[in-house]
């Protein structure tokens, strides 16, 4: 049940929309998942896919789109006229992934899509969505759920879920709201089946009353903590007031996760907007050349303190040998200690964890490393016969480098998230900076003490 | 319904483990989700953690069990019998759960436990688990599973359901199997709910065929994608013979999401194995030292490299002033180019894009940032009244380390996914030590001929 793209599929149906055969482009993305005909789209160009796009059946193309790249989306949307976009698109589609299509529109497009939306509930629905922050459970959560009245019978909610859950495309479960609508519990489905003796039965007596909710306003990053701690697949979103208002499933938060390492993968590699392979160089430079402009600056930094130490140099140009290794170190330990926090944070697993134990920890870790790289080291400059004011220097430069450089990997971070700033930004270039220039401080700074010492 | 730990609360957890005051201890945890008792035992030490974790019911600490952090779930098992294990333990569990559970047990230990086990269907369970390869979708499934016969009446179905369903803890999917046990479909529980017609209608009038199933050998990346390309809450898995062995839920899959997301970024960091803010300093020491010692390795030769200008740097040392920034910034393109590739492949759209394609993007946009860096190190080394030559060989070595920084960067994880090798290695410390050789060799090459040049 595998679906496998090739390139000779591509290249036939690039021939077959040349050609113009829509029968047979038709007949090879017949019986294909929309997730694996969105995947075709992406390989042709824009002009090919749109040309496919179109031949598609307006349900099955509502939920192609939904799976294609953005840029692709983008470019798709943009050749859509409003009322395609109102009856072709939205109205096959959940109210969560109707409002993202509509995030992609320009606000005048909104407006007249909204306008030509027919069914006033879906109307209320998208706009409702649109209301929320980004980055909430209201601007993630979708409005299709199926509830029941806690004192409804059974056979009632039968007739009442059988009516709503043609709107929902998968149901994982039922809620039990009050009369006033306030979330009360949940129905699962197993119990439904299995669980009612009677169909006079009273709902209120089948219901598992702890539920794991959260409110609109609620960060997306607790949501995903929330499913992932409890496993539930879908988790209900009451309102201020505790009004059941909709519904976030497993699915929407996959991609949350997905998207939360990408960021942070890129946050540690020096990239600060979320860029894809597939974007323009434009683009692309302008999320790189900020960092790598820090790294400049500190590059011209670490030039100003070697340039205090030119005497030395002019002594013994040997000195300039070691820098890159003591730079170098410096930062991959920095790294090395600034990963380990930013995932203890994540994890949970450094939670409450004193910031002085924290650091003691990790001081052990550092000496530990620091006394074999110095020994390491230290053997070979022997072995080279350097002199002996330039073996000690690198030797104890080093040492100090990798235990400041763990020290400042391990607090900097912490201090990060302590003022609510992503953590996984110290693992990026900055950090690796600092440790540059302070390694090569420290370096110039033992030297000049070793070879007063051995002249 | 939401439970947050409090300081105030595990102090008072600790006072009542110190004076044995259990009922108070167990009225404190009454209630809670045994996520959040686990997350409660794990600010405990130990041996306060044991005596909590005793005075459980049975049903409940298993569960709890399951949601410790590693550490201390080792621990906490090695204090339990065998006995205690297999019927306190492994009885409440889903199988998959249970074969974990046994991973952390000595081969000796295992076998007491499984021959403890009463129920022989269990026993064959964990045990055909135990059989497949870490990695595989075997090795993540859980054999509970609830499904019916093609040729079965709904009624007949019903009654069948209601039994296995007892055993399993949430139903997602009926699987639809053949008379050999061969999966023919899925009959989601909405449509038993309120699809059939009749309780006479057979199953196979029901059902959906179109199932998207992973085999036992299969890798459990692949088994992630499949989950978030189409969306399903459960994955069912067959054998080499199309058998319906298993299923794989979304939890797991969440779980497996959050590991390959940790196991990059630390990759990306520089830490080799698996390690955790809670792990030892000597383990921590064993994860890390190897990529100090690489960068350690890539200094020496740089170290090397720059003897060999010794005289070079006799002449002028200020050439040395710029080592690290020429290295530092060769060091964060690459990592910058190797993290969009990364990504790439892992979001898939990079496959069946051309390997030249590919670079040459890149070199568009490294073009552009070579540029703008080395015009303004330019004209702060003309504001600073550097010399002729180094000026020149600073811009022109920086322009250049920029361009190869960001080809290496590129076709290094190319290289690597095609050997099979996670291509997350690539933006560790291995790609930035070969960088920072690279660009130091560079600028003292250009430093050779613009000092000719220049005299």
């Amino acid at each position: 049940m595998s679906f496998v793209i090739t390139k000779p599929l591509i290249d036939t149906l690039r021939g077959d929309v040349e050609q113009g055969r829509d029968s047979a482009i038709q007949a090879v993305l017949t019986d294909l998942h929309p997730a694996d005909i969105a995947a075709v789209l992406d390989r042709l160009n824009l002009d090919d896919a749109v040309y496919v796009y179109r031949l598609l059946e307006s349900e099955e193309s509502a939920d192609v789109l939904l799976e294609l790249h953005e840029e692709l989306r983008e470019e798709l949307l943009n050749s859509l006229t409003s009322r395609e976009i109102a009856e072709d698109v939205l109205e096959h589609i959940d109210s969560d992934d109707a409002a993202d299509v509509m995030g992609d529109l320009s606000e005048d497009k909104q407006r007249e899509v909204i306008a030509l939306l027919e069914d006033p509930e879906q109307r209320e629905d998208i706009e409702e969505l649109l209301t929320y922050r980004e980055g909430t459970a209201g601007a993630l959560m979708a409005k299709e759920l199926v509830s029941v009245r806690m004192d409804w019978t059974v056979a009632r909610a039968i007739v009442e879920m059988r009516r709503q859950a043609q709107e929902v495309d998968h149901v994982y479960t039922v809620y039990v709201v009050d009369k006033d609508e306030r979330l009360a519990g949940i129905l699962p489905l197993k119990d439904l089946l299995f669980g009612a003796e009677s169909t006079r039965t009273l709902i209120k007596h089948l219901i598992e009353s702890e539920v794991f909710s959260v409110t609109t306003s609620t960060d997306v990053e607790e949501v995903v903590q929330r499913m992932k701690k409890y496993d539930v697949v879908v988790l209900p979103v009451v309102d201020a007031n505790g009004l059941l208002v909709g519904r976030i499933t497993f699915d929407d938060v996959m991609d949350v996760m997905t998207e939360e390492a990408e960021e942070d993968y890129q946050l540690a590699s020096g990239i600060s907007e979320d860029v894809d392979a597939t974007d323009s160089p434009l683009v692309q430079v302008r999320a790189r050349l900020p960092w790598l402009l820090i790294g400049l600056a500190g590059g011209i930094v670490s030039s100003r303190i070697i340039a205090l130490y030119e005497g030395q140099l002019r002594i013994d140009p040997t000195m300039a040998f070691f820098m890159p290794l003591i730079a170098a170190t410096a930062g991959n330990v920095g790294v090395q200690s600034s990963a380990i926090v930013v995932q203890g944070l994540a994890s949970g697993s450094m939670v409450n964890v004193h910031l002085l134990i924290r650091m003691w920890k990790e001081l052990r870790v550092a000496l530990l490393s620091a006394m074999v790289c110095a020994l390491v080291i230290f053997g070979l400059n022997m072995a080279l016969q350097q002199t002996q004011a330039l073996t000690w220097t690198v030797s104890i430069a080093l040492f100090t480098v990798i235990l400041t450089a763990a020290m400042f990997g391990t607090v900097i971070p912490l201090l990060l998230d302590r003022m609510k700033v992503d953590p996984a930004l110290a693992t990026g270039p900055f950090v690796t900076t600092l440790n540059d220039i302070f390694g090569l401080l420290t370096y110039f700074t033992v030297g000049h003490f070793m070879y007063d010492l051995f002249p």
